[in-house]
């Protein structure tokens, strides 16, 4: 039998899926699962980006351009433009998601063997995209009692050698929630520049920013024009996950023209997701200040009853929709598995995504859940209300 | 300034892709450009696909599952059952288009150095995939000698080493139109065998067969369980390029388990897309009936045109949609790009793909072109007709 590639055998599997079975199985047991463990809001979709769709004309669903199209890439240039951050159209590659736009980034700027430096806890599949590209994933251990802040830059360049290609963020992150300051995009920005790193930001929840904070794009870095690459996306932004259309931009023409490359060898992104997408575009802003009211409701209820937990770590996330929180156990992967197979209340469980899957270093957030507070209010205090009684009878079982 | 990886500079740029300036220049100058370069069908998407969509009732365009839904895939195994491709959802992942399937496969079965057998010429593409994935594409030359047969497979022997991988082949075939016989096939089988290589077959023409020809699937083979690998995709069989649904389809598990891993770090195939597809699988047989009638009528309408110009080879294609010329000049690069930019009849050119992009052994196939026939029957009268004074032109230029 032929056999499957050192590569392949060494692609991460999802560290969500894994539980995916037993919330099957207890469902089939007729146990309601609350789902707190996955990154797809509750949220309506706008209805200027479903309408688009309903009303398209198309008689053939021909290709798009590789790139995206012209009118497509400058309504772009007009939506960064309010964010202040300022590109053309040709500073854009449109992807099929941000998840596209990550691996034909990485693939872009590495050889089999190469290094990337990415701060810890991070969003899991940094890693599998680098194991595609043959490129091993360095961290850079962030803690959850300084909220997940930007290490000190010294643990950074503990990391850099000569194979170091880029250093990733995501900003706000998944799944801390943290907001990097201002100062600390300087911070990473001036290591760039003096190890001549590319640093790439994963911008997709830039819209999720809470308590009156900024956010502070790569983009905006004097000076780092050549070393700065956006990663964004609509899915979270518009709750668009399944249309995905993502994109590159940077103003580093030589990335530009060899992510091009790839994004030609794949011909096209989804023409219908592109209708949708461009139209998102229109979403009055009244759409996003009753989202971020409501994920700012959401986010406090959570808090609130989670630190009624005794002995519990919660970090006050500052933008996106997840949070990490430190029960006092041993073994998340086992408890979350165990709320899904062995444990019910008034036939009512939970599902949560273990941290440990977002750490590369082994055994870091063993005692460590993702909560994504991607359901109402009602909800989450039901759900925490479940993770309280599964904790005391998990201790005693 | 940081450096662009050796990979993403080896990354081959589009062969039609650096003629499409010209054609762009020659329309702003009021010059009608006959576009016999791309697989851009003409024919229209099946309307129960179309309709699909527009009466889509999506609230939240939510991630799809990974490998696509239960429903789509079970719909999926009716489809290859009527064409005695015996196959269990278990053995496909749902793919962004056919390109997602190879990129993925590729990286499923490869380490960087590793190398595939391709007949060529070959789909451009299948050079830009193995590139991502750090591999070497080592070619066995067709000729149009012998309507791009089978080449013998001692040749095939002589470019196999411990760093084979697998064999790639597109049946029928872009850019020649050949349809591999039975024998062909086996004989391929055997040879996968003998020396433990996958075989996968780009079968996405499958529908479009002509003259009472058979279409014979590598996963027809018996013994080839473990070693056969089919990519598929809709862009083709429904006239859906920009769609972007594909697949990867195979008995080997452990194959399919690695797919799935790549499938799952980029989370979700295209809902819409997905809604199209599912829909498309309901599309009459009538409606297959009449695209296929109509590519014959131009298949046969093309070549008698051909045929009329002097010392023109042409492979007469029975499937696809797509047929190589060699013409009596020394450069079709230099004169494909000279028609678009000096040349013109009554304000009228053709673009046509020069078929050297689609050889990777240097120098062949330079008097070579690709033409699609996805124009109607009038315009390719007309088209081939512009070739004829065109060839006539540049000789004397």
């Amino acid at each position: 039998m032929p056999k499957i590639s050192i590569k392949g055998n060494s692609m991460p599997e999802s560290p969500i899926r894994k539980l995916v079975p037993y919330a099957e199985d207890a469902k089939k047991r007729g146990i309601n699962v609350y789902h707190l463990n996955i990154g797809q809001p509750d949220i309506k979709t706008p209805s200027v980006a479903l309408k688009s769709v309903i009303n398209n004309d198309l008689n053939i669903v021909a290709y798009a351009r590789s790139e995206g199209s012209e009118e497509y890439r400058e309504k772009l240039v007009n939506y960064y433009s309010s964010k202040n951050i300022d590109i053309t159209p040709s500073d854009i590659v449109v992807t099929t998601g941000g998840s596209e736009a990550l691996l034909f980034t990485i693939g872009s700027i590495t050889d089999y063997g190469d290094e990337i430096i990415i701060p810890e806890p991070f969003y899991a599949n940094y890693n599998g995209f680098s194991t595609a590209n043959g490129v091993t994933v360095k961290p850079v251990i962030s803690t959850i009692e300084n909220g997940f802040a930007l290490p000190d830059i010294s643990e950074f360049e503990k990391q850099i050698s000569s194979k170091t290609k880029a250093i990733i963020i995501c900003n706000p992150g998944n799944p801390t929630g943290y907001l990097y300051t201002k100062e600390e995009i300087e911070k990473l920005a001036k290591l760039a520049l003096k190890h001549d790193l590319f640093l790439i930001a994963d911008e997709v929840y830039r819209e999720f920013v809470y308590d009156g904070l900024t956010h502070h794009s790569v983009m905006n870095e004097k000076g780092l024009e050549n070393h700065a690459i956006l990663i964004d996306s609509v899915s979270k932004r518009y709750s668009m996950c399944g249309a995905r259309i993502g994109c590159v931009v940077s103003k580093n023409k030589e990335l530009i023209a060899t992510v091009l490359k790839y994004a030609q060898a794949r011909l096209s992104p989804p023409t219908f997701a592109l209708i949708a997408s461009e139209a998102a575009l229109d979403t009055p802003q009244s759409y996003f200040d009753d989202v971020i009211e409501e994920y700012v409701a959401r986010r406090d209820t959570l808090i609130n009853e989670l630190t009624k937990i005794e002995n519990i770590k919660v970090s006050k996330p500052k933008g996106a929709f997840y949070l990490i929180a430190e029960l006092p156990i041993d073994n998340a992967d086992d408890f979350a598995q165990w709320m899904l197979e062995d444990f019910n209340h008034n036939n009512e469980t939970i599902m949560v995504a273990p941290a440990s899957g977002f750490y590369s270093t082994k055994g870091s957030g063993k005692n460590q859940i993702r909560i994504a507070y991607v359901l109402n209010k009602e909800s989450l205090i039901k759900a925490v209300e479940i993770l309280k009684i599964a904790l005391e009878a998990y201790k005693n079982r």
